[in-house]
């Protein structure tokens, strides 16, 4: 069994990792690839290819994790080269992925999304999988992966990611707005543990850190928010998913993008 | 210790039961109450006292559990007569509640807020308190309550309350919202699962709750979400609140208000 990826960044190299761990080959092209990726592939030790033609026809499953402008013309490149199945595991739409596999013509095609963090500590992040190629994919559980398959159509696996990010992402945008009152009204202590007894165990925490990454990576969740929109709106209402946008925007504009808080209440202080 | 109840309805008679059984006796009047409020007195065997006048001079600790709309009347009704403790435990803002204590000649007032459903089974509602006799009204823990202080500053009770209101109100109409255009792309199982695995235990069951309720009662949340933004506007923004008021007048305005749904899909069809 030999994995290829295309891209070897964050995504490919945690994959690549676990593959390893369970005595599976990956490999990689470098051709056009930055020199982060190259450091990667060397430290996560990935087979090299000379390029992405060798590297497609070389792979029992090729799995896409490139940027998400990227995720079109990489699948346009090696479309006529793959020989085994072709994954896309990019963060895009579902017209997105819906294009970039139109141009792999063995048609041995998946739509795959990464539903949570790769690097959660001690937890396998789970992939769902759709399309023709979905239950094949899903071998690789016998080598370590986490894959559920949603179903076979391609691009469900991709908007079943957006509609849980418009829910996450709302209850993200939800906690800054609540809790940013309650800490104007020196209530923020007692509102986070009233919520955690009714809510959920763990609720604390959780509201902080989402508090603090909504912050930290306000633009791009805002951006994300556009694509969730895009897609959301042929479908129902998108009142909550434009309201977290300008949730998001509005952070945005009142704190330096780079800048990493400790805790919500430097935040608060800092956009008071 | 004779515990006074202004008001008889659910919030009062539920109290009075847990009272009961660790020996304390309710009082009440049913002097300006509704043949409802005979019923529950009747059943739940208060004590019956031939005006508010008496049942004021008479009680150690008199809980006032109206309607929002005679909060501030009852109060003022009474003010001159309370002999021990008063104890606001009305569905009021914080600003109402000072006025409503500053009728108590005696001041000594309590503001205090149920947080949460008072007949979930088998566990007793926390009620939160703040005020100047809030450690005095905590006292009744002795005799099955749960009351929690929060702080000796009239209002903090019904400010947690709205804040804790504003985030879940939230919640619910992310969900409906976003497990509405689940169920329009054949998803809305896996989303709730999805959301199951990573969320909390249990989400999935509390969510298809929160989403039947947020459709059944949505013209009363609708008009509770316009009291928290007219509060929450003083501290902070309410660009979500302003959605989540939109959400529930959205649905409210799609379905007869008094229906009642077997499960989302029923609701979700419905409102198609």
């Amino acid at each position: 069994m030999k994995v290829g990826f295309i891209g070897f960044g964050e995504v490919a190299s945690n994959l690549s990792k676990w593959l390893k761990d369970e005595g599976v080959e990956s490999y990689t092209s470098l051709e056009n690839r930055s020199s982060k990726t190259k450091k990667l592939a060397e430290e996560y030790a990935a087979n090299i290819c000379p390029d992405n033609k060798t590297l497609a026809e070389l792979s029992d499953i090729l799995i896409s994790a490139v940027t998400p402008a990227e995720a079109v013309n990489v699948a346009e490149e090696v479309g006529k080269y793959v020989k085994g199945i072709y994954v896309d595991l990019n963060n895009i739409s579902p017209q997105t992925v819906r294009k970039a596999l139109g141009n792999i013509e063995n048609g041995k095609t998946v739509d795959a999304a990464i539903m949570g963090g790769i690097k959660k500590e001690g937890v396998k992040v789970q992939i769902i999988a759709s399309g023709r190629c979905a239950s094949q994919f899903a071998g690789l559980n016998k080598y370590g992966l986490n894959i559920k398959i949603v179903n076979h159509d391609p691009g469900k696996a991709k908007a079943l990611k957006m509609l849980r990010s418009s829910y996450t992402k709302g209850v993200s945008a939800l906690l800054l707005e609540s809790l940013y009152s309650a800490y104007m009204m020196g209530l923020d202590k007692e509102f986070l543990e009233n919520l955690e007894r009714t809510e959920c165990p763990g609720f604390k925490n959780s509201a902080i850190s989402r508090v603090k990454s909504s912050a930290i990576h306000s633009q791009r969740k805002a951006q994300e928010m556009d694509e969730i929109i895009n897609f959301m709106i042929e479908y129902g209402h998108i009142i909550m998913s434009k309201s977290t946008k300008e949730v998001f925007k509005d952070i945005y504009s009142k704190i330096s993008h780079d800048k990493r808080y400790e805790n919500y209440k430097e935040l608060f202080e800092s956009i008071k």
